[in-house]
């Protein structure tokens, strides 16, 4: 049996891609992105320093033996470094023209910061004396070996990084040097020697200076780093499986740091704020790649390069070019100049803000690049969402600006606003934001990788330190946390937990409001208005291709009955001003008008109270004659928002008692007017409270609500129908055209159907008798209990019209309740992985999905032209809409703000499953 | 097109059979149980008055076509009226030789007194005076007219027949005579005139002297009478349809007092209290029917005929034992001897006590007249529930005795013990049982069809009058409520609402005890005992004919891995004695020991709450190493007296606030003690308060239990699985034969079994080992989540096992809380038809039921053997029953108690689907 192929020579590409089964996701894959692109551009002939990796299958193979290298991957390892050796004429350890490389890690999916790196590995006493001879440049070379150690130190043998920073701080305030720069030859000498100490001190061994030694112990460094804290959190932040493994990338070194002829730097083809057409980036004369990335240093703009090294730069913007030819995508690319010498590190799609990946997907497909679907496919839901997130409001800042509340400005380095109180360290602000549910500002002078579970956390970023392209900027901007970098006038003190500027210090737990799209900061809150969804153009663009894709005939197999075009996107409305926004928003119908919510009204409560209360028939239809002109003139002002479009209005749902005061409190009143002795109103308040407690629940999820309540008190919802049909049938005399939908909640068996939906469509026609005019109208359910989803071909015999509420359909197939369960072992089963994801927030599709499919099915069986939506809050979940789209639903329900992401993620859906038959049952 | 056949002379019975398919089944629907009794017996040979049949099916048209007779009817009636005129040599309305008749109801099933009879039809005073001519005796001629003119009246007309009574109670008064046999021919004279005055009176007409007006008048009666009040409520409470429609039999009058030569009687060929073979019956000498069977003149019994009328006794027995020949059933007979010539009136299969069904159905078939498998279905698991009521404690009855407590005896007219007030009236007694939820006896004279609703919502009845065939013995005896007729000493006083027995007073709302057993009446409460199984040799030979079936191989059609022997009957037990007596009635395994409710106990709770409170871990596990040995001992008797059989442990499963103190109360005290000022032990009760409502549920049902509270704090589950398998080791040592299956509650995904259970399955093995000692068992889950249900080919790759919890399972299912609907909407539910049960009851097919058929046949799917149960209150119900073998289960799980009627159930449904597959799903 031969030995696996564990390594691949950058030039092997072809063997890789013959290996990973011929597809470039496979190669991807195979050797993970960075090496991918590597390979790729060496084949491409872009000038990249010679290397190889060590595949993901090896990083798995070493978790699954235990931690050991798998048979014969050193050896391969050893092998491909001579090619390397013979490529670059150098050679690993020898003095006479020694080869160093780096170590870089490498995952499929881009992990910016959140694995480890180790440089120069090659260094020793030995090898460093012979580069000393070679260029000439002592202290290019003693910073380089003790960058090494430092390296080396804190990654592999995992030294606290603060016990070299530390040494190396004292050490400049010893000489008075304020910058690295201000360091000598001779410096950098001495500190290697005291950093060689370090290690000896934490280790108890010597500085390994076999330099095979070096790269045997990096690259298994690189391979625990996989699955260290702050990467395991990434991947669940950002969705990546955890068994992917990373590669390990073993490249020879170039030097941006070899003198004033050298440099280093990252840029982006496209704008990663704006997405517009042009190169963005940052670049340091005679540095090394990690101190523009870490943002210690104050970079350059990429541009200023055009002045300062015309030639290579004109070669990096031709490399570029044809790199974003190549790849279909807007690249953020690494660069290294060595003496002049331009040499490629890496070449990845590149992450962006919302707003720049709408406006690429656009230019690209209106440039030709891609297709519209590409182009649809480009840009994420979430990125819609981003774009949807609250402005502040400009008449508010410029008042703030008058009184003197500006701080500071800053690099916009993720837009949004965000408005909250500050803290100064990762772990604090994730315990504020989710044990005390504040809203957090994260301050810090940079952030670094282990800082990313405050940074989600938190509703806004801000860091003193760092540019566009620092860890905090790009973090920020792919998890769409507003952010606002280098605000270089604030000074942080992280000992006294505050922060200065001009003498005006703002204290931990004290309000800032940050606005990523400005780079402001402002002291206090700021109010936020919703955005302009009609000035977002490119969004606009984008959003009527998504509706195209959906409304084209065939994008599903719509056998038996199903839809053969896409979702449709509908709104939960209560009120016509929610109506007409999420109309401007391009919702096609309402699929949700909750009417109790209007019963909650100030003026209407009291009326709905003495309504429960009633001991006679005639009070309590005197109680609901005084709420009928209520519910009619708000169902009329939603005909006429929706004015052409569906609108479904659910009769009241709640148990009564969610309708009086609370019983706690009345049982606490009434205790101490008795101990008290008082006498005065006593007897009401006990009446009242007896009234209460009839009323009581032990579970009132599954107690007296819906078509339940409807059945034992039917005057309600005979009140309720009466309001729809009178405002229907005034506001069509208005000349509006209105779609009214009945829908019943909480059925679990036809014959509840059976029993109240005559009545009330009798109802409905003695009003437009009444009322002498016709329109068309639909009687439904909603589907929310377990029974009613397996009985839906009985049910669908009466009812016109399914909607799933997929809350209470959760609530009841896992039987969780959801106040109870959120707050005690739902939080554990998610961090336990015994649920994938909160069932709450993303469909549940093996459980509460199976049933919604049987339903559709049997439903559609029993009546083919059944109309099928969800309104429960999963309406506007992603994911829970492409399952609604597979399973054949006509519409998805959501709030207004999600309308838009839903229309992108059904037209998602419709992609990803372009004329897939609908799932059949099992 | 030729008219309907709709009515059948008695000797048409062949026709009638070819008309209705061939099956005598259809010959009973066509023509009721009785019309076709009579053409049998016709056919067989046996003497019955010529006569003829009106259809059920002409009633059926009747009611279609709004209350007209179908076309052809009557005319066909006069047509059979002719030929009967024919057989008789007698001629309708003809004074030389009058042909006089009878209009009984018969419908396909028996519904004793529930539907009308007119006798005497064809008397008016023309007839009257040629049937003196042709008798010679007035005094019999005018009984028998004013009978008509009264049964006319008050059946036909609507006169209120108490008119007619108090006006012959008031003539009896005026005459001084006390019984009708006091009066003379004048007297009955008088009456007929006083009679038909009545009627016109009410009516406004006279008394109709046409005979066919009275026939045709009769026949419409009767087909209104299967539409009255008291017959649809029998039909509700025996479950009989209301589409099936009443026949009419038309009889020639055949005259049981036509003098002391003549008599009438009713008897059954076997004893329906005892089932002991031999004639068991009441007969009059000159009376008619209604006497013996409306209980007002004393009977003699059966068997004093042999006495005096030895011939036509002979004939009788003769005829009888033919009869229960040829229906192979235990028949109920009325006859009536006419000057010395005997006439059979009707035959059908008699009624009898739970007790009786028993032994006549073990009797025949150990007679060989009827299979093992016949005997079988001839008894219902009601009749065995009504065996397993309880009985008098015969100390206690013996101590009542010597304190003077025995009131009154009567005749034993339905067994068992009942205990309750007294009420003198159906409306009152209904009233007392249904919403005051009172334990009632029902005390009157003697009941009536109206009575019916008061005596089904009664504990017991009692009358002072009527023999073991009256209306209120037949009654009682058919739906198994405790009964004594007949206790003559009694005086009642429906005015006053008291009864009184020698100056012993018992007062409306008193405690009486009513043995129906013996036939004694007690003062006060005397405590009931249950009964003996053992001593019940007929049942124990039933049950283990049954058992003998359900364990018979191929009598389910077992593919897939379903079971192809009939369903097993185990039990639930907390505590050994249950086990012990559930094993004496035939379980075979414990099917669900809920190990809280040993939690509960006083000496235990106070530990429990301490763990529960425990604010460190060493305070937990303190607290749960107290409880171990309790549980251990607890399990240990269960193994010991499980012996060889399987024992289900379930887990912890309530939600822990169940276990402290109610919030509410200590609510109130705190308050109580701040509005006092009281301080000592305030802080304590308020800190124990906050605890509580930090357990606090919005829908505790839905919430923290089962395995989400084993997951969230497992050290409860560990140390009870810790008790399991030390007791079971410990048995195992002893000798015993363990099989303890570990049942984990609540389980709604696999991956909580993939959590909990190898933890729990670690400490099983390390007690073995610890007490070196190896026995089998399993671990598995209760179904009572619906997603569980639709998981279930995920769930059964852990679990070993399945148990229906088909309470919870239905509540979540339905989304019904129990506790709040049983006292809401469920019973309007049930009411309006919307649910046709209580689903709590018996188990939804259509909705839980399917759930519970996915889940079998999926789980099954992944694990042949999986093993499944049902253990929710369904487990007892025979209805629920039969869909569990339907279903596919192993067993059924019920209650001790109940364990004698499920194992006859699981016979029955074993029966009746023998061989058929177990359902596929849709």
């Amino acid at each position: 049996m031969t030995t696996k192929k564990w390594v691949y020579v950058f030039n092997e590409v072809a063997q890789a891609e013959k290996d990973a089964g011929g597809s470039w996701e496979g190669v991807r894959a195979l050797l993970g992105g960075k090496g991918a692109g590597l390979a790729d551009m060496t084949r491409a002939g872009v000038p990249v320093p010679p290397g190889f990796t060590v595949t993901t299958e090896a990083c798995n193979a070493y978790y699954a033996s235990g931690n050991k290298f798998p048979e014969g991957m050193w050896d391969q390892e050893l092998a491909a470094l001579k090619k390397v050796e013979e490529q670059t004429g150098k050679k690993f350890g020898d003095p006479a023209n020694p080869l160093f490389v780096s170590c870089r890690s490498g995952a499929k999916f881009s992990m910016p910061g959140m694995m480890d790196t180790v440089l120069n590995i090659g260094l020793n006493d030995v090898t460093a004396q012979g580069m000393i001879k070679l260029t000439n440049d002592e202290r290019f070379v003693y910073d380089a070996y003790r960058r090494l150690i430092q390296g080396f130190g804190s990654v592999v043998l995992g030294i606290p990084d603060e016990a070299f920073e530390d040494e190396l701080e004292a050490y400049k305030n010893s000489k008075g040097a304020k910058l690295d720069t201000d360091l000598d030859a001779n410096d950098w000498k001495i500190l290697t020697e005291k950093f060689k100490a370090i290690v000896k001190k934490h280790k108890g061994f010597d500085f390994p200076q076999d330099p095979k030694e070096q790269l045997r112990l990096a690259t298994e460094a690189v391979f625990q780093s996989w699955n260290g804290k702050r990467a395991v959190d990434y991947r669940n932040a950002a969705g990546i499986a955890h068994d992917l493994g990373t590669a390990v990338n073993i490249v020879t070194m170039v030097f941006g740091n070899m003198g004033w002829t050298s440099g280093t730097g990252v840029a982006f083809t496209r704008d990663p704020a704006t997405g517009e057409k042009k190169m963005y980036g940052d670049y340091l004369l005679n540095a090394q790649g990690e101190d523009v990335v870490a943002g210690i240093r104050n970079t350059e703009k990429i541009e200023k390069l055009a002045e300062e090294m015309p030639e290579a730069y004109k070669e990096f913007l031709d490399i570029c070019a044809k790199l974003e030819h190549h790849y279909k995508e807007m690249q953020d690319v690494e660069f290294t100049i060595e003496n002049g010498k331009l040499w490629m590190l890496q070449t990845r799609n590149g992450k962006r803000t919302a707003k720049a990946a709408v406006k690429i997907a656009v230019d690209m497909a209106n440039e030709g690049l891609i297709t519209k679907e590409e182009a649809v496919l480009r840009v994420t839901p979430e990125n819609v969402d981003t774009l949807l997130h609250p402005q502040f409001d400009e008449k508010a800042k410029k008042e703030a600006k008058s009184e003197g509340r500006l701080y500071a400005k800053g690099v916009n380095a993720s837009p949004g606003a965000a408005v909250g109180q500050v803290y100064f360290d990762a772990d604090t602000a994730e315990k504020m934001a989710k044990e005390n549910h504040q809203d957090v500002i994260m301050v810090r002078p940079f952030t670094k990788p282990d800082d990313v579970h405050g940074m989600l956390a938190a509703k806004g970023i801000l860091t003193s330190e760092g540019g566009a392209t620092s860890h905090a900027a790009v973090v920020a901007r792919q998890f769409g946390v507003p952010c606002v970098v280098g605000a270089a006038s604030i000074r942080i003190n992280l000992d006294k937990l505050i922060m200065e500027v001009n003498g005006k210090v703002v204290k931990e737990g004290e309000w800032i409001s940050v606005d990523g799209t400005t780079g402001e900061v402002y002291l206090g809150k700021i109010p936020t208005t919703s955005p302009d969804l009609e000035k977002q153009v490119d969004l606009l663009t984008l959003l009527k291709w998504a509706d195209e894709i959906c409304a084209t005939p065939g994008i599903r197999n719509g056998k038996n009955g199903m839809p053969s075009t896409g979702l449709q996107v509908w709104t939960n409305a209560d009120y016509p001003k929610d109506a007409r926004r999420a109309r401007s928003f391009g919702a096609v119908g309402i699929g949700l008008c909750r009417t109790e919510h209007m019963f909650f009204e100030p003026e209407r409560l009291p009326i709905v109270q003495r309504m429960i209360l009633a001991e006679t028939s005639e009070q309590r239809t005197a109680a609901l004659n005084e709420l009928l002109p209520y519910q009619r003139a708000d169902f009329a002002g939603l005909f006429e928002a929706m004015d052409g479009y569906p609108v479904i209005i659910r009769l009241i749902d709640p148990p009564l008692h969610e309708f009086m005061p609370s019983e706690e409190a009345l049982l606490e009143e009434v205790i101490t007017m008795k101990v008290k002795g008082e006498t005065k109103g006593l007897a009401e308040k006990e009446s009242l409270l007896a009234s209460i407690r009839a009323m009581h629940e032990s579970n009132p999820m599954m107690g007296l609500r819906g078509v339940r309540l409807s059945i034992y008190m039917p005057e309600i919802v005979e009140m309720q129908v009466r309001a729809i049909f009178e405002a229907a049938a005034d506001m069509t005399l208005k000349g509006i055209v209105v779609k009214p939908e009945v829908m019943i909640p909480l059925t679990g068996t036809v014959k509840e159907l059976e029993w109240i939906q005559p009545r009330l469509e009798r109802i409905a026609k003695t009003v437009m008798d009444e009322k002498k005019v016709q329109f068309s109208y639909k009687f439904g359910t909603m589907i929310e209990i377990p029974r009613a989803a397996v009985t839906a071909g009985e049910i669908a015999k009466i009812a016109e019209f399914f909607s799933f509420g997929t809350n209470d359909l959760t609530q009841m197939t896992f039987g969780y309740s959801r106040d109870d369960a959120e707050r005690n072992f739902l939080v554990k089963y998610i961090a336990e992985g015994i649920l994938p994801k909160n069932p709450f927030q993303t469909i549940d599709r093996e459980g509460v999905g199976r049933l919604m499919q049987m339903c559709i099915q049997e439903g559609r069986k029993t009546r083919p032209t059944l109309e099928v939506g969800i309104c429960g809050e999963h309406g506007g979940d992603p994911n829970s809409i492409e399952f609604c789209h597979i399973a054949g639903n006509n519409y998805v329900s959501c709030s207004p703000f999600r309308v838009p992401i839903a229309r992108l993620a059904a037209a998602h859906a419709a992609l990803k499953h372009k004329g897939v038959a609908i799932a059949e049952d099992k």
